[in-house]
């Protein structure tokens, strides 16, 4: 039995994965996806990698092209806006970009809405000259910014992912740049031993780097835009970009009476079923199943997007997926740094009810004797009690493999591993690029030891 | 309960660290490890880097000193040898440099002897020239060659890690390469799919690149060696490098009485323990448990010998420790590319009884959008009928973080995951890095296809 039309709301990550997922599975299935703009399946991730000008062409931003797309048999309603969900009739009201309504019918439906930024409350937010960045638009005037007005100084507001990578993007385009951080260190997703070496990363590159701080107030004072906050902050800038984070965008699910969960995203099983009859969620609207806690929570990143979504896609045509769930790892290039962590930190395993213990150590990336070895800072957590591993954060040199080294203990916690396991695994090794123990390894030793050492104490 | 006398035979990987696992376990223990030269604890694997002149100082191959060796307690008999094993009094007759013998007592002894170099049979291999490359005098012999005779071409005998990685340091100090392999591709350790795409890179590289056939006599004409051998071969060299592979060194435990085992290794259990009491044995002189034979076999590796060293260290003092096994994860760079495997190829499989189907497959690296893209040759092997990931195999630049993508696969045959599991994984993602589905996942996504494919057909 197969869902003869489905309809899915939302060109982006989950919502064209699932497209063709379902197309893949079942090419009887008709797929009608409604797409906000005109940029379907767009790597929202490069967004900062255009604006750099590492990516020439925006085009290439695309994961595969509107024809490619459509030769999967998909039908594309580009610049169409779903406006609300009828359950009892089963249709979408849709409109086009001139305001023309029409009704969808779906035997199955997905909605894959997304998130939308968080505004944090900054007076002066809707002056021209302050940015957010979520979308190909938004990529579009911040560009006119830099290339038409000539924007010479840029403050960023937000330190994390997005923001810091704008910071680098900016930089590089070698405009003057502020970063202003709410909390007491950048990256807080990272623990502040890691974040403060990527500050100083930053500060090398010229970056003003303002930590402690919240902006309060963005006045404009002839061209130029003037930023005020606590602790004394007082910037006077060309450009203000505001990337504090996202917030699922579920107004059109919950209209239709969808249940909401954590962090107010579209609630779902690991089914990627929603409450409502015949109505799957996937990506960044969503609440994702996370696999340490065993119970929902809200990670919105593309890779979860992308699972969700082929599993949203292949559940709507019939199948019986469960998704295996989130560890939230992730990882950042800034300037020459690379960022990952995957799983727990300290402070979020204690509060999943774990008896957690974090351990730094340092060490290669590859043998040291061998040119441009790296060290990297390691910090691992584990429960002291039954050695579980929780978590692990790594912080090196962008050549130090610290993405690819950050999915072993991601695979590792799937695996439901103990610290201690991490030393037996058989990973692979030559001078060039390893050592015979991996830095995780001896990490992980490390974490073993100190772990003892409490407990002889103890 | 703990032995008070620990001898242990051998200094490098496994000896070493079966001495500082043992040291650290129980500051009791008496340590004492008799060393064959004046290098314990050097790092084999850095030979062809020393060779090249990338690692200009030889001392630096050292993993440790030997002062920090001998501070952590144990004793280093240097440049001693370990003649015989008297089962009945616990003792190993030892003979110093000068041929003085001694009788060291022991509680727990542990053999890690290491392995020899193979030697083919091939008539003159024992003319001036002609160097096997095992040990750091070996090494200080070629760079005798090479410094003060002023070789300036050679001929490798062997296309495996240590045969390529030397033809590598050889052209990279630029003298005439040719390598024979005998048969039909090089690197035979991974698919003639992969080792073609090596073979190009090499010859690229101005090395001569002869398989197929197998070297026969070395005759010594004037300065200079010719090498003569099938189908034709004839090369007029300075020097000839042999490395066709390493076979156990077991003379000792096996005058003793030690049980052989598959291809002549030490037999040893999961604890490292032999078939003689108190005697363990860990490294390329003992076999080694299968993860997923689950079945002892031969993989004489560094990354194997420091785990079993470590294992064997612990029991010997007591512990219970059991060796998790190996996978035969191994990963070689060979100029700009790197080559790794983790797990069986497909004949491999199919001799241990599982249903194999192999599936290659090309993905970039990380988002081809971003600077420095490179494709990625993933090779799939899995079970038709379960589904099980049997092996990996992966060519690609050396800067696409093939030896951490390896890893991945490595830890999930390590949780016996299906190959279809690799796309639940929750890998790190940035455009730099990576992509939203990694290459790996990308290659599990074909795998799975082309099953169905070949399951729907039947």
């Amino acid at each position: 039995m197969s869902a003869s039309r489905l309809v899915i709301i939302g060109g982006s990550d989950a919502g064209i994965s699932a497209a063709l997922r379902a197309r893949e599975l079942d090419p009887a299935v008709d797929v009608t996806v409604i797409v906000a703009d005109a940029y379907p399946n767009f790597s929202i991730c490069g967004l900062p990698y255009f604006l750099a000008g590492d990516v020439p062409d925006w085009r290439s931003l695309a994961h595969r092209g509107v024809e490619e797309l459509r030769a999967t048999g998909m039908e594309l309603l580009l610049e169409h806006t779903a406006r609300s969900i009828q359950l009892e009739a089963k249709t979408v009201a849709v409109a086009d970009a001139a305001g023309g309504m029409t009704e969808l019918a779906y035997d199955r439906l997905i909605v894959a809405t997304g998130a939308t930024p968080v505004l944090p409350p900054i007076e002066g937010l809707h002056l021209p000259g302050v940015h957010v960045l979520h979308t190909m638009q938004d990529a579009f005037s911040i560009q006119g910014m830099l290339e038409e007005c000539g924007a010479e100084s840029v403050l960023v507001v937000g330190a994390g992912y997005i923001g810091l990578e704008m910071v680098e993007a900016f930089a590089s385009r070698e405009l003057t740049v502020t970063v202003v951080e709410q909390l007491e260190e950048i990256l807080p997703t990272v623990d502040p031993e890691l974040g403060g070496l990527l500050r100083r990363e930053i500060a090398n590159h010229g970056v003003d780097v303002v930590t402690g701080a919240r902006v309060e107030s963005i006045q404009q004072k002839d061209r130029a835009l003037v930023v005020r906050g606590t602790s004394g902050l007082e910037r006077t800038v060309d450009l203000v970009l505001v990337v504090v984070g996202v917030k699922p965008d579920t107004e059109l699910a919950s209209g239709a009476g969808a249940k909401l969960g954590t962090k107010g995203a579209i609630e779902v099983d690991r089914r990627m079923r929603t409450s409502l009859p015949d109505v799957f969620a996937a990506g960044d609207c969503a609440e994702t199943y996370h696999q340490i806690l065993r119970s929902p929570t809200y990670l919105p990143l593309g890779t979860t997007a992308h699972k969700q979504g082929r599993i949203a896609g292949e559940n709507a045509v019939g199948g019986a997926r469960v998704f295996e769930g989130s560890l939230g790892t992730q990882v950042v290039k800034v300037f020459d740094l690379a960022a990952a962590r995957t799983g727990f930190r300290d402070a979020e395993a204690e509060a999943a009810g774990f008896d957690p213990l974090t351990v730094g150590c340092r060490a290669f990336d590859h043998k040291a004797y061998y040119p441009n070895a790296h060290e990297l800072d390691i910090r691992i957590t584990g429960d002291r009690m039954t050695g579980r591993l929780l978590g692990v954060q790594i912080l090196g040199h962008r050549d130090g493999e610290v993405a690819k080294r950050i999915d072993i203990p991601a695979v590792a916690l799937s695996a439901k591993a103990t610290v201690e396991r991490l030393n037996m695994f058989d990973l692979s090794y030559t001078p060039p690029f390893g050592s015979p123990w991996d830095a995780i390894q001896v990490a992980a030793q490390e974490w073993t030891r100190k772990r003892d050492e409490a407990l002889v104490g103890a």
